[in-house]
């Protein structure tokens, strides 16, 4: 079966996040005075085959753990769909 | 009234994904050969004070517009959600 997984890989709180301080830093300047909390991460999507659900999710945590993510500091989440026989 | 924003930034179809692509050729050397299609976005979260969503939603996209993305290569897509007031 195959599977959609989408990974959002964001820092750890207390982790700085440069990019996301610069764009809060940069809005000011545009006239955007009412935007806080500026937070930027990585979006990962893949299509993987796999027995079932629960094996396509174990397999990219693995892979979060291995490559994707920087566990040290940065946190994952994971969302599967099942993409459709084509 | 406090919205929390989430925009995906992603590749326009046919512009090159060096990260995915980078990533994908990756994971067989690591063991994973059920895996294709990567791609790799990022995903910004910010607070933003507005009148309501549809204010809220439209600032953000003219924030992507002029800053968060590049509209000749990415796409972005756009999500608010109510903050409970504190």
């Amino acid at each position: 079966m195959r599977f959609e997984a989408r990974v959002d890989v964001t820092h750890l709180p207390g982790i700085a996040d440069p990019q996301g301080a610069t764009v809060e830093r940069a809005l000011p300047a545009l006239g955007y005075t009412n935007v806080s909390e500026v937070h930027i991460g990585k979006t990962i999507r893949l299509v993987i085959d796999a027995a079932d659900e629960a094996a396509a999710r174990a397999q990219v945590g693995e892979m979060c753990e291995r490559l994707l993510a920087n566990p040290v500091i940065e946190a994952y989440s994971i969302e599967i769909t099942e993409l459709a026989p084509t």
